[in-house]
């Protein structure tokens, strides 16, 4: 049996990505000196990053990738990049009683970074008890993070043809970025200028409330770190209580910010363009800010009416207007399209308002940009494809295409769309008994919101659940295996399921 | 406009299923004779119903049935029976404080009978408070049902080819139903002959414990009444503890009767032509009973170790492997193939062994069995073409036909399931939120667990959910739109979703 990967141009291409994860050490190192601390552990990860991907570039000196190439590269990327990740944890953790001197809470926390999760196995998230380094290097995992994403979703999952990916490239409606730029790379080029250029925004924006006297504790520290943490819809803060450390001011400026994450980057290029209609009639960016708006009126009047016990963190939304809009917005905002930033406890609010949260986590992020799940564009062509199906009973003789946007969509991509939409409920499932079963293993009682929560959460790539896994809780009580569980739930989920389990299967090795 | 259904047509066949309703309700009424409870409830219902019969059936002496015709016959006769079953509880609540003499609650129990639901409204059951005769007739409901279904699943869906039903006939694996006898009709009375002959052997097995000894309680009014709601996957009792009410040895007797409600009655058949092997190869059959041996497995392990606290009705299952290793096979048994029974109140299990049943509720019956939800046929296809979509991506070129038993699977069948798998998610989950948001309307607060319980409940035709909808609970708490959302629930989810869906376009009435 020959393989017909050539596995070794693979390793050689991680090791250019390991490369640039190497170069992007420096930024946590720089911080280092200027506090002066943990400066030896970012120049020896750095060092040691580097050294790697040196020596796995040279595996292969003319790497030339064909399709299987490039699947396996991107598979084995986000896992390799995860993996040299924890190098900075493992060394600031070692002989301390953080959490992350355990390889495997280190590895989930660099996986959490790098997928944009947001979920957390530390106990004390502080920069007196953590480095501003090293608590910068968590934040900025999710940013390059989301920088990967980008390149994943417009210049490499379309090529493969994998689960309706196509549709998020040539088949876009509105924006057809095939036209935007001649070459792919370029396209994923734009989408870079407009990600950094919303993280400059931000971070100058939120730093701007902190100089005029809005937002005390809004540093220029914790302005960047949490400008890094926005825009890939990543979750992770500095600060132990999130955003609910802030001021409303600060709330309410990031609250645009998370819904611009989950938008398709491209329709802003246009923007730019002043061309403001292919935004407004854009299928996907109607029903995205349709949704939230939808939801965030309904759960704004259930807290309004009384859905949330007052708390030190969220204060008091019932009969206080500004107060439900602002955390209804929020949560909304940031559950919706896989943020995970929090401004309340939700774990604490009523069952229904957690219900509506949960169902929420379903809906994901728009094609083009960094959020996670199912995806917006999913959720269009499975409710026409399952319309269809109706008129196909009502009509059996007719024979009737799904059009998005004035295009015909390929029967191959809306069977992509619907496979993709059921195997995530299945995998959700499936983890949600495991985590179930392995958690009373070990006597840690999981309630069934709990476990679900968990489950989405984590294969959502959104961070916090519920109930002990709320945005104030940590992952940390987890036996080992369920932690491994989620570190390839989030690994897959980031990866849109299917290329990492098609890796798996002998066909994609076996001549 | 023209209608292009000659609805007419379908009145008047409905007409003739209501005959037969008329015709049945002779049962209760012989019962309120022998009792003298309620006479006059039965002499009027069925009077009312033949007359309303008859007059339907003169709206068209000639009925020329076409598919359309047949489709809308499918969903309206369900509907006229459940309206029509509503009589007796209507005329025997009047006046009195049963919450049968609400509409609507008479509905939801009516529609709970006949689609083998059997989720309740009543707040006391029990034949000191009813006739034994309406008891009965809500029992009587359940079977009929079932027959009904059987009719509906083997020789009107597969000619209509909604979702894959065309799987549960020509194409299914081991028994070919065509083979089986030469004509639809007569396939269908095969299937009857298997139920009315488990129906007969399960009533008088279980009055011969009664005569032996080992059943003080089970009279031969209770083995009636249980094997009417056990062969056709329906879970009412006369009794209020349901089957905890009754002796370990009924429990033990019910099981098997239980898993053969659940299993394709054509393979039964060939038993009786000594042929076991068609039985021990068919592929749905090993998947459904391998999943009913490994899940009671693992709840009894569960049990066992003390996941549910001693309890009254289901005893102590600590320690006990007779009693954990009963319970688990008993409510697996009745859960996954929506069944319904319950020996012991498992919604008092710890959350571990709760998440596992209500997983466990998403499974379903058998093809050719009365048993209701997503099915065990459907799951296998859904599975297989899951994992070519992996295949798919690993080796982009090939083609894969999915291969069921040694048939290729049309295409067109694998969408249809795929299709109705994924909706019939989507029904669970906008449901679920329907339930919490319409319940905290009224001020009644529902935990995601409930909600979650009672739309996998009503949407799969099992009956018990969780928390105060559990086994021993009641669906009367709830407000009336929560109930209506409930009764069209258990409509739809007995009649595949897709039939009932695809009358409510404007394509089907249309020409
Ligand atoms: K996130
Ligand atoms: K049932």
């Amino acid at each position: 049996m020959r393989l017909r990967v050539k596995w070794l141009t693979t390793a050689s291409l991680v090791g250019t990505v390991l490369k640039y994860i190497a170069a992007a050490m420096v930024v946590p190192l720089a911080v280092s000196f200027i506090y002066m601390e943990d400066v030896w552990v970012f120049a020896v990860s750095a060092a040691a990053t580097g050294l790697l991907a040196f020596a796995l570039e040279r595996l292969d000196p003319d790497p030339d990738m064909g399709p299987a190439e490039a699947l396996l590269l991107v598979v084995v990327s986000w896992l390799a990049v995860a993996l040299v990740g924890t190098i900075p944890y493992l060394l600031a953790g070692y002989g301390t009683p953080s959490a992350l001197a355990h390889p495997v809470n280190a590895l989930f926390e660099s996986m959490s970074g790098f997928t944009t999760t947001g979920a957390t196995v530390m106990g004390e998230i502080s920069t007196d008890r953590h480095s501003h380094a090293l608590m910068l290097w968590r934040q900025l995992t999710q940013w390059l993070g989301g920088m990967g994403i980008i390149v994943l979703m417009v210049a490499i999952l379309p090529e493969l043809a994998v689960n309706g990916a196509q549709l998020m490239k040539t088949e876009a409606p509105g924006p057809d970025l095939q036209k935007l730029t001649p070459r792919i790379t370029q396209t994923a080029r734009v989408l870079w200028i407009v990600y950094f250029g919303f993280t400059a925004l931000l971070a100058v924006l939120l730093y701007a409330l902190h100089l005029g006297g809005f937002a005390p504790n809004m540093t220029a520290y914790n302005a960047v770190a949490h400008a890094f943490s926005t825009l890939p819809t990543g979750g992770f803060s500095p600060e132990a209580d999130s955003i609910a450390a802030f001021s409303a001011a600060v709330q309410w400026v990031i609250i645009p910010f998370m819904v611009v994450a989950g938008t398709n980057f491209a329709l802003f290029w246009h923007l730019l363009d002043g061309d403001v209609r292919t935004l407004l009639n854009d299928p996907e960016f109607r029903v995205y800010a349709g949704a939230i708006a939808i939801l965030t009126a309904i759960l704004a009047t259930l807290l309004y009416g009384g859905g949330a016990p007052p708390q030190e963190l969220g204060g008091t939304t019932a009969g206080n207007t500004e107060n439900a809009l602002r955390q209804a917005a929020f949560q909304i905002g940031s559950l919706l399209n896989s943020t995970g930033f929090a401004t309340s406890d939700f774990a604490q609010w009523d069952p229904a308002a957690q219900t509506l949260l949960l169902f929420t986590m379903f809906i994901g992020g728009s094609a083009g940009s960094t959020g996670g799940g199912i995806k917006v564009i999913r959720w269009i062509v499975v409710i026409k494809a399952l319309r269809r199906e109706l008129f196909r009973t009502a009509r059996p003789s007719a024979i009737k295409p799904i059009r998005l946007g004035g295009y015909v969509i390929d029967e191959d991509v809306v069977r992509g769309i619907t496979a993709f939409t059921l195997l995530y409920m299945v995998l959700f499932g499936v983890a949600t008994v495991f985590f179930v079963l392995d958690s009373l293993r070990v006597g840690y009682e999981l309630s069934t919101l709990e476990a679900m929560g968990a489950s989405i959460a984590t294969l959502g790539n959104i961070g916090p659940g519920f109930g002990s896994l709320g945005p104030f809780g940590s992952y940390t009580e987890f036996p080992f295996e369920t932690k491994l569980m989620m570190v390839f739930l989030m690994w897959i989920g980031r990866l849109e399921i299917v290329p990492v389990l098609a890796v798996f299967t002998g066909a994609f090795w076996k001549r």
